[in-house]
């Protein structure tokens, strides 16, 4: 008789995003008519920038031709693709890696879902609150929760509160935990971590020989120039921390999918009897045996996100985007709102107003703006009174939107 | 502290491969002119055909243009693809599906390692011996094992022996087991299951309430009429099978990833107290949690394999391949050896000669005739005493591999 995995018995049924479509689609069907700008799913706009399309047509060649085709590639990805990671986002920022702890992948919602694999199922996870609900879940499945509560909220999982009175970024646990989740830029709060509050973090996982999971997948959206892209900026994190960098947001492939994975030689955990084991080598026989590659043609396109005219071509979306979210930040000041994130990151993190719930503020502002947003509270009990709305659209939504927004 | 999961610390080595590759680069140290072919790993070598590298530079434009250009895609997989598939690999060998029992990925390997996931730790798994090794890998990585004993085989595992005496095609397990592995056309031995011998495993599974884990990635390769593509060709088994198939050998997709997975909605697992819970809707969960969609342009390539164009095309690359494996079958048999495979599947496995171990042969082949093929011990204890050989290769090089054979 072939027995469930109990574990996803106790997620709760994806709440959020298709809630929001559920509501979506019973305003349309009422409302026909109406044209609806959607802010809410953080998914890029712009198409992908000529330097990318020509790697790929190139690479697309390649793969037709007998002298040039390209069958199974390394596991760990391209050398051609790794260098040019470790040279363009680390070696320019004093960070020194070795090719042999880079690994690419097809995305970072993959990575940071799998990597939790390689660890005990009796580790204590730290996960701020609210959150990208991908974290949570993976943990959930792997066993190391006990039920939801009534505000989804699993039993066992040390919850980090963000909230205004803390700038979104997390207080240090009082109790020892063993895994931390952190996301700088912030996904949902737009929220980013000095030097100095990324220092104690890595201090506290020194100290508890704990290992930090952080989330860089926006560092692209970095504008002060005082904030670091890299966990490994900090000293010794390389002993604490594994880092998650996509090229989904940075350079438009949501739908080519390549991202890759940082987990340092330096890195160990622990087996029960206390002995250390290296964390790489465990990574690298989870992705050789579960993982076959990115395909070669999204290696390639990321390659080119790192030429000279790549570089140029993607600055130019971000700018876009960041445009975007300096037009939402100032339109919504001006109309009075509580507004968080927008500089470093393109989420914009709204307090809503006196009186609404998260999901109150998202139906007023379906029925009389027709605009979607996500509702703080989807991303855990701190985010409620909070609204996420994204900056990745086109420009002329945006304005649209905004000019909606002054009608509300 | 960060506790290691230990089950990891149960793997061995990794020992086939980078066994082979070890004992060929002292080989090439030693004799750097020696021309070798390798007819080890099962990677395709032929380039894509146009009517798939059309279809990706059309893909790679609408990705360049505003209107065209799409960011997320669907995590189960465009329809586009999915209804392909459901119309020509199934309706027209008589099984419907529907379009929500068909999930899209980046690649069998993944699909296959993770599905076990969604099943408890506590079921007992049936595995042939030999054995592709990440059926058995994924399974020590969660748990469903103890330790290795010297031949390599795990406790807690039901070892199905594949041997010349069974036609390589496993017998029913005397005890109760909860999930079984099978791969039909065969990796490694180029077996094939006849429809009855399917049946067989199909009343098995729904007698015990078990679940076949069915890997088709090889089914293009069968020329026998009579062979069932699909284990949903045998009645009541989309009640007891997911099946899992790929683009990577049909289409040469090694490189650019692509595969599915098929989990009928009659699929049933239980919960420790009995009660039924739907396998798909799991599937479903971990599908859209722990993955974000294949690549568009992989999709688009792969929906261009089912164009006359695409059929016709591929089609001619399968018919290269088995050339190649009808060429080995008939020199290895002329020259006395006794070999199996080759006809329905594109890989060929040959008794070694007498008084040679797996390894000897590797050995002997690699020294006398510059070939590199994988020694069956490799793939578990039942395999010593054979050794594969891939009819993945240039023709002109299987040509000289065979005139080579024959001086041995």
């Amino acid at each position: 008789m072939t027995k469930i995995n109990e574990n996803f018995l106790k997620l709760q049924a994806g709440y959020l995003f298709p809630e929001v479509g559920r509501r979506v689609k019973t305003f349309k069907n009422t409302n026909p008519k109406a044209k609806i700008i959607s802010l809410g799913i953080g998914d890029v706009t712009e198409p992908l920038p000529s330097a990318i399309t020509k790697a790929m047509h190139k690479a697309v060649d390649q793969m037709g031709r007998r002298e040039t085709f390209r069958g199974y590639g390394p596991e760990q990805g391209y050398d051609f693709l790794i260098e040019a990671i470790i040279e363009n986002d680390y070696r320019q920022r004093g960070v020194d890696l070795d090719s042999g702890e880079v690994f690419i992948s097809d995305g970072t919602k993959c990575d940071i879902s799998n990597f939790q694999e390689i660890f005990g199922t009796d580790n204590i996870v730290a996960i701020p609150d609210p959150v990208y609900p991908v974290y949570v879940d993976s943990n959930v499945m792997a066993g190391r929760t006990g039920s939801a509560d009534k505000n989804g909220q699993y039993a066992g999982i040390v919850y980090l509160p963000c909230t205004a009175e803390n700038d979104f970024v997390p207080e240090l646990p009082r109790e020892p935990v063993d895994i931390i989740y952190l996301c700088f830029p912030n996904n949902p709060t737009g929220a980013i971590a000095s030097k100095e509050q990324l220092s104690n973090w890595v201090d506290f996982a020194r100290q508890n020989n704990a290992i930090i999971l952080f989330d860089a997948a926006y560092e692209v959206f970095i504008s002060d120039a005082e904030i670091p892209h890299s966990i490994y900026e900090i000293d010794g994190a390389k002993e604490v921390a594994v880092e998650f960098r996509s090229f989904s947001k940075s350079a438009g492939f949501t739908g080519i999918r390549c991202a890759f994975t940082v987990v340092p030689s330096q890195l160990k955990a622990y087996t029960s009897n206390g002995t250390t084991v290296e964390v790489k080598a465990r990574w690298h026989r989870r992705h050789s045996t579960k993982f076959n590659g990115a395909s070669f043609i999204s290696q390639a396109a990321a390659a080119a996100v790192y030429t000279q005219e790549g570089r140029k071509q993607t600055g130019k979306i971000i700018d876009i985007y960041m445009t975007n979210a300096a037009l939402i930040r100032r339109s919504l000041t001006e109309l009075g709102y509580e507004v968080y994130g927008g500089v470093n990151a393109p989420y914009i993190w709204l307090k809503t107003p006196a009186g609404f719930s998260s999901w109150d503020f998202f139906d007023r502002l379906l029925q009389k703006a027709h605009i979607v947003g996500t509702p703080g509270s989807g991303f855990g009990p701190s985010g409620e009174g909070y609204f996420r709305l994204s900056a990745f659209g086109r420009p002329e939504d945006i304005k649209e939107a905004m000019q909606r927004f002054s009608c509300l």
